[in-house]
């Protein structure tokens, strides 16, 4: 008998994973798919059998699309897609649609981690890239606004609201911009983790395999009435904004099975009470990781600061005599999966340990890991 | 009880799916899925779940390159790459690579339907493109190869092998086709149904969705050299072959579960008894439509060109008095649902009937759909 936890025969057998994505899916949802698995709602096949011009699979992007507008309150002025390609994908599309928005044809961007330096890079492929904050090396935080080198109007402020190597997460767009300014943001990483406006922004990004559901889709969220004023005629057809809101996200065919799960995780969250009980679960679940490091005496330290860390992704090190203590950090992984608890190795750009603590962790699981950490620095100090 | 042919307790809820695509799976393959749909090999999650750089999933990574390789011959000297956005973005990455492979700086298109017309007009966004044939309307077959008009020395050529709508198949490359200009073929909707010499091609790729998978994933099979030749900087991330060469397709998440489901698919092939079995059902399968329709009297009509029909997806017409009989091929539509068949009205671009024959219908289901072909005309005429 398998009950709703992952327990079969009174064994467990599901790991809880607390890796930085794939991550993993609430496992009520993974059973309501393995039940329907041989036979989709009497269709006589699996949903990712069916032709994308289906009705059966119009229905599931329809809900999805209507489910992701209810859950955050998205005008029609904004279109929706389901995209194929991650957020690498939009990397290009964004300077390719947008760098020339404005005369300056220069587009701003606050590198605060890994993937925004990748953007950057990415849009100074295409064109002006103006870097806000000098390239960074550690990653420790955001400097100061006061030193931040905008330009006078830039095509567009890009950010990423959260970085998964270094755990910075800017939890809203920074003060410092202007109005009138087209605000660019990957969620990847913290999309649905908390309510936002959508209507401060042009354009948010966020690919699924995070917090609502598995790779191969990334969710665009973008102001039509700026694709209208896209004037390139040389973007690859797949990056084509346009041309994919014209068609409903099914230009080309899109990746059903990958939009199945994500209607099924949007519909999971409006289960859970929406953004508002998601954000309180996100907020207890990084609390209880941020205090049992304070707590620890200097045994687990995160190098971020406070204002700049993530909810969803906490990295730190296993501190002793002042220096990270490597072998004791493989220990720390080894009892953890000894434990069932998997992926908590730190990426390799800052070594350690990272704690990823996406949707599909429940505070119940969150719990478990603090009190494998305590048990293991009364065991290690 | 489920049989493996999707009976449940003697009823047959499982329909036959004769759509041109997403298309059906064998139905033992999608049991197995769901087999191991909550602990994937003992790994505590579904594959979906765990991260693409887990050793689990690199195992099925390598397991389906392997096997891929194993199934065409592929050489070393050959990249296999399993990537995002369909042949789609196949139709951009080609010329933004090889357009100035050769001082031509010119492309040769095949144009012999709607697949490769598309891929032409894209391909003319980024440099020189030459039509071989003049753009048809009705592609009912391929111009004569005297009334072909080659390039002197093009960066490639490239064609179809099968275009969906127009049921036009070219099952080799043309021998009018000097043997050193690099040849680049999309094989989206034969691929896997005919052995052939990779060694022919510089480029060969097929989204999943037809004859291997599900949508979400696009192969490309292509020479490592010429890759190393590209000297264009400019090429969005996602459609970059080195990068994704030079990091196993995992430059960025890879669609973990349409992978996963393409190395089924593989497997399954290799089961079969590899190419040459799949060759032999597909010819027993086409072959049961196309007598039917021969020896049909005139009811049921194909005008393709008997040397370039496809074996995989054949339109047709349903004829009274000379003409198109509308009403009787919607009265067909309605009672193949009635008889379990799903998805056989053709494209709106020729109208009628579509068989689609792929990988994933059996001998048996053909057989199926022929008997109720020569019922419907028996009472229908």
């Amino acid at each position: 008998m398998t009950t709703t936890d992952g327990h079969i025969n009174g064994h467990s057998v599901r790991k809880l994973n607390f890796g930085a994505g794939p991550a993993q899916l609430p496992y009520e949802l993974l059973e309501n798919v393995k039940d329907e698995f041989l036979n989709y709602h009497g269709a006589g096949a699996n949903i990712m059998e069916l032709s994308h011009r289906s009705s059966t699979f119009a229905k599931v992007i329809q809900d999805a699309e209507q489910d992701i507008r209810e859950i955050l309150s998205i005008p029609e002025s904004y279109a929706v897609l389901f995209l194929q390609g991650g957020a690498t994908a939009q990397f290009s599309a964004i300077p390719l649609h947008f760098l020339n928005l404005k005369p300056s044809q220069t587009a701003d961007y606050l590198v605060t981690g890994y993937w925004s330096e990748k953007a950057a890079k990415e849009a100074e492929k295409f064109g002006k890239v103006n870097w806000v904050v000098p390239k960074g090396s550690k990653y420790q935080g955001v400097p100061a606004e006061a030193s931040w080198k905008l330009s006078a109007d830039p095509s567009y402020f890009y950010y990423c609201a959260n970085e998964t190597i270094h755990g910075i997460e800017v939890d809203d767009i920074p003060a410092i911009i202007p109005k009138d300014v087209p605000i660019v943001c990957d969620m990847s990483s913290n999309f649905l983790t908390r309510p936002f406006d959508i209507t401060k922004f042009s354009v948010v990004f966020a690919s699924a395999q995070k917090n609502f559901g598995i790779s191969g889709v990334v969710l665009v969220i973008i102001r039509k009435d700026l694709v209208e004023k896209n004037t390139n005629k040389s973007i690859p057809l797949i990056l084509e904004y346009k041309i994919q809101i014209d068609n409903g996200s099914m230009y080309n065919t899109p990746p059903t099975f990958a939009i199945y799960i994500a209607s099924k995780m949007f519909a999971w969250i409006k289960q859970q009470g929406g953004l508002k009980a998601i954000n309180e679960g996100a907020d207890k679940k990084s609390s209880l990781v941020y205090q049992t490091i304070e707590q620890s005496n200097g045994f687990y330290v995160n190098f971020v600061e406070k204002k700049y860390r993530s909810r969803t992704n906490i990295p730190f090190r296993i501190v002793t005599n002042g220096v990270p203590d490597e072998k004791l950090e493989t220990l720390f992984i080894k009892e953890a999966i000894q434990s069932n608890m998997i992926e908590l190795k730190g990426h390799r750009a800052v070594g350690g340990i990272r704690v990823s603590l996406y949707n599909g962790i429940s505070v119940k699981e969150a719990t478990q890991l603090v009190n494998f950490m305590r048990t293991f620095q009364t065991n290690n100090s």
